[in-house]
């Protein structure tokens, strides 16, 4: 038995602060039109992917940010990207900053399917970096300033025949990202991101060592939850500041079945058997047979590290 | 500043049915003195160090298994490796079946530091296998059955200058015995393993994917916790069922730092400095500023698979 779901990762190269949404979206469809060519069900976008990454600029008034926000989605920027994938029948995943109607501000991303509708919002839970101006770092990272965390967990949906969760970009470097998705027996997990190719915090750190640890991460999410994992990368150089490539579409025994090689526009499309979960899922990582709940407890008990508990013999 | 423990990960070749305990001491004391020779202060051994991998092997009368089982420790057999670790002043730790006073049956492994003294114990969680004969599989794995899970979680000691833990065999693919003993602030997971070259439930799984999902596993518990871990294999041919080897020690930003090549007895030596967990900690991976475990809730609130939680918009 085999159930397909043909997805596109469909990486996006750089957008400028001087380029317009119309023209984002233009570049987008473009990609819906080569992966419907290529016989994709489902395209999934990058994290904020109709703007700059913009937590790289410091603005001292918040409000001034809004201008990357989105107070109505589908907007009078992103209908026609809506139309496309209905006219194309195709269903989609992107993100973008979301400004709710009581003003407040979350990094979100949405699953909307062939007929055009919004059937699921996930909210980024991990947002890296910080809220002040830092001049001892070589960008600014200043998610921690511009958004909140996300208010509703990791769900999954129902979609497409599959059950479909999402993550955004730092999120995919954290086990429990993977776990509460696995926990609802997720088949796959997409994903967008915005990595800078430097580590702020460090001058020694190379390019490879940050692919490495961005593969890593999203492998054993993978592999450890046996669920399809489809990484979608902004690249390229945005206004002089570099993100990294990598796209990337991981199967559930963890292995990379395709990757992009280039910082442009461009898709990588894949036919995943979610099926193909089952083995991992029945095997190795059998939750109910497994899983020892009573000693995970410092899980949720802790947010930060604390004292350690070994105690003598 | 670096805070240096040098650790020898003391790979055992098999160990028949046939052999004693006696014999298998002498092989580790062995190994001490070869890791001794090198510069170690810590040698580490794999799990059930002392005896065959004995759950691939059927006993219908659960009390005849208790010939694998060590009811004091140290005891007769294993004194002689306390003596030379004391004389070498060599720390240790080492896995074997424990059968306590009140006749409870577990996999365990020690913490000795050079002084001798046992200062910690850890019982295996997360057994892998099943616990009646299943004659689909390629081979037995009774570990459920020869076992109870470990009753004490995942704690971590403080230990030669240093925050370490212990984790065994297939604990090594759960996320969350590293994130346990992570939010301890530990330092250096020590781990003994036992694997089949071949996977009982798969003919067409190779060993390249076992070895990758070894390390994978291994990899992403120490980037994702900033931690060093040290992966020890008791492998080769025992009375014709193959382990793989595959030791090996993976620094705090998840790159192997050494592996050995065969499946013989045979020491992997290296200098760890355990303030090489700090930028990790501080940056990346401080779980104070980045954890959000009120999205985590499901990780103890479900063993197995649940309902997806998404709802529609």
């Amino acid at each position: 038995m085999s159930r397909l779901l043909t997805v596109a990762a469909a990486q996006l190269g750089p957008i400028h602060r001087a380029d317009d949404r119309a023209s984002v979206v233009r570049r987008m469809i473009a990609l819906m039109e080569q992966a419907k060519a290529r016989g994709a069900d489902f395209i999934v976008y990058p994290e904020l992917a109709l703007t700059t990454f913009f937590p790289r600029w410091y603005c001292e008034d918040r409000a001034e940010a809004d201008q990357w926000f989105e107070a109505a989605m589908p907007g009078p920027d992103t209908q026609p990207l809506f139309n496309a994938a209905r006219r194309l029948g195709m269903a989609m995943s992107f993100g973008y900053a979301e400004l709710t109607p009581e003003g407040r501000h979350f990094n979100s991303s949405i699953l909307v399917d062939r007929a055009g509708s919004i059937v699921g919002k996930y909210r980024k839970v991990h947002l890296p970096g910080h809220a002040e101006l830092d001049p001892t770092r070589a960008h600014q990272h200043l998610e921690k300033r511009y958004f909140e965390p996300g208010d509703r967990g990791f769900p999954v949906w129902n979609f497409e025949g599959g059950l479909v969760g999402m993550a955004i970009c730092n999120d995919r470097r954290w086990p429990e990202t993977y776990r509460v998705m696995g926990l609802q027996g997720v088949e796959m997990v997409v994903l967008g991101y915005n990595t800078p190719t430097v580590n702020g915090h460090s001058k020694t750190e190379t390019l490879a060592d940050r692919m490495f640890h961005h593969r890593l991460s999203v492998q054993a999410g993978a592999y450890q939850n046996s669920t399809w994992v489809v990484a979608v990368a902004k690249a390229g150089v945005e206004d002089g500041y570099p993100l990294f490539g990598g796209t990337l579409i991981v199967g559930p025994d963890g292995k990379i079945v395709g990757e992009l090689d280039h910082d442009d526009d461009g898709v990588l499309v894949h036919g995943c058997d979610l099926d193909a979960t089952r083995f991992g899922k029945e095997t190795m990582f059998n939750f109910a047979a497994h899983r020892r709940v009573e000693h995970y407890e410092l899980i949720t008990a802790r947010t930060g590290v604390g004292e350690p508990l070994g105690r003598a013999e």
